[in-house]
């Protein structure tokens, strides 16, 4: 072998070295409006997809970055002073952030059951131990049911474990494989919350843009839905119940139709459904509010005639992203006393049997 | 090497030889009600889902086929008969069934293209030439923009061709990539026709049952129109169009309150869109009818109501599919005479630059 000196006059052509760049040094080298994608909009250069958020603080709302400089929705003190005290929450659901979600991992089972798990023990001590009004989401690594249903037995009792919170990306929750879970957490009077996660379901590849992306969460809800009520998991687990987190509410109407009109031409497939789709939602599933829609009294209420009924509809905040929706402006202003108390507490409160059942004025 | 006869003392252990089944010969060992998909229903052994049509001649109607024995929809006397005659159709507009579509095939374009070609001929010369009353859709294999635009250039001017047919399965039409074939469309003054096909884009993967399919279609169609509008296909061709075929339209409210909140938050995204997508969708896209939801005409009012106009619905059979939608029974019973004009044929006409632009009656 020759030495390095005797290497040198090889007069080398190495054909493969990488240089790297930081998105930060190619700002000099940008026009706007790209450029302030990323000066402005916490572009985010890990993801694998053009994606950008619209906020200065990316996902978050700038305001709610904590005071000392930690990533908002990390302190209660400071969640509870911007959120909780000045909105009246008598109740808030933590929804959890832990990204990626332990469900949404595909591989590494083990580790995101421990992850899941952690996760659990930290929600438990940090916020639902410390106060009262805070109610919590069991999360799992649904890709092994068996550990899932293992983690469920483990802290579903937990008084304060409301739901159990699968997140919506590329699974269909239907299948008989994730049964086990819902059995579960039937037997601990847990609910389902579902919430989209990343990478969509929709598309089974990144769309183009991130309004694309964020327009169409719905049809994304829709699919589990479809694919909830259709698998006959209400059927088999009948006092279970699902919350379709984020999604909004104004394509249920549509959905609601289409399904029983659906269920009249094709029962025959799915013979275990022995009732109309929009029945078999009305009784099992809810829909939160957020991100809700500029609507007007009368076009609010023509949703609600189309459903035909008042009580699918749960208020949300999304506290603290971006598109949060106050509770003093997100719903049309003039609704009548009676559906208010529906929509921002007491469909919430008939749906999870382990809230307070009684009203904090009323007790 | 040694002879057959010596291999015949190895006692020779095989452990892959495939005998084959036909379903025919599973039907004695199957209890219902599986055995009557198989006998029934028309079950597609050669489909890789699960996937079963509920009538009995599969995807069509058994009254459909032709008498000689021939499948529904090959025969135009047979079609006029049945389906133009009676109900009184001024103009039909053919959508085609080549299975797969050219533009479905992910491989071998040329195969693709000369396919999609001998298509226009025939459709051409045994329907378009020997029907006044009949219109077509130029096929293409979209996969090859070049070859595609080769395409509609050759017959797309051709006086009873109005649109260019897409399919909508895993690909999202608004890309840069086929652009090309929008500028030809307009070229030709054709609009652009969506239909569905297989498999699914949502999902990203087969559903479990037909009924999932069969419900969700909307959601593949508010994908297309959303990619469509916001990858700025209309703000490019000015003068193109787009009818979706076979989503229905009870989508479409939510869809357009959707967009333009969406766009209210992330214009800043797509800087190239400068108007509300909703009067985007209004100025260019328009929806076939069928399959319809039974609704009352309370119900189909508030619907219109919710889009701003009523010039967005276009009539449409969907012949001689199952679920066929009769002129006499889809619509709700009582709509006015100008409601009616419009949904049965003027907002088409007005749609299809190159239809007869006088109503036969009023010329």
């Amino acid at each position: 072998m020759k030495s390095k000196k005797e290497n040198q006059k090889l007069h080398l052509i190495d054909t493969d070295i990488h240089e790297r760049v930081l998105y930060e040094d190619l700002i000099m080298y940008l026009d706007n409006p790209w450029k302030k994608y990323i000066t402005d909009c916490n572009w985010m250069q890990e993801k694998h997809m053009p994606y950008v958020q619209p906020a200065i603080a990316g996902v978050d709302r700038a305001d709610a970055r904590v005071p000392d400089g930690r990533p908002a929705g990390t302190d209660l003190e400071f969640m509870s002073k911007q959120l909780l005290e000045p909105c009246g929450h008598e109740i808030g659901i933590l929804t959890g952030a832990l990204d990626p979600s332990p469900s949404s991992m595909h591989g590494w089972y083990e580790m995101a059951t421990a992850l899941a798990s952690a996760y659990n023990d930290w929600q438990i001590e940090n916020w639902l131990e410390k106060d009262k009004r805070l109610y919590g989401s069991v999360h799992i690594a649904a890709g092994d049911p068996v550990a899932a249903v293992r983690e469920i037995d483990r802290v579903g009792s937990h008084p304060k474990m409301i739901q159990v919170l699968l997140p919506i990306d590329d699974i269909m929750w239907g299948d008989p494989y994730y049964h086990p879970i819902y059995e579960a957490a039937q037997r601990h009077d847990l609910m389902i919350g579902m919430h989209h996660n990343e990478p969509p379901i929709y598309f089974g590849k990144w769309p183009r843009y991130f309004i694309e992306w964020h327009t169409l969460i719905p049809t994304a809800h829709m699919m589990q839905v479809t694919n909830m009520v259709f698998n006959g998991v209400f059927e088999k687990y009948p006092r279970l119940k699902l919350m379709m987190i984020e999604g909004g509410f104004t394509h249920v109407p549509h959905l609601m139709r289409k399904m029983d009109q659906q269920y009249k031409d094709l029962r025959h497939e799915v013979p275990w459904i022995k009732r109309m789709p929009s029945d078999i939602i009305k009784e099992h599933i809810r829909f939160t509010t957020q991100p809700l829609e500029e609507l007007t009294k009368k076009e609010f209420l023509q949703l609600i005639d189309q459903m035909g009924t008042d009580e699918l509809i749960c208020f949300s905040t999304d506290y603290p992203h971006w598109d949060y929706d106050s509770p003093f402006e997100a719903l049309p202003p003039n609704l009548d006393e009676s559906l208010q108390r529906k929509l921002f507490s007491e469909n919430a409160r008939a749906f999870y049997p382990k809230l307070p059942q009684i009203r904090k004025e009323d007790a």
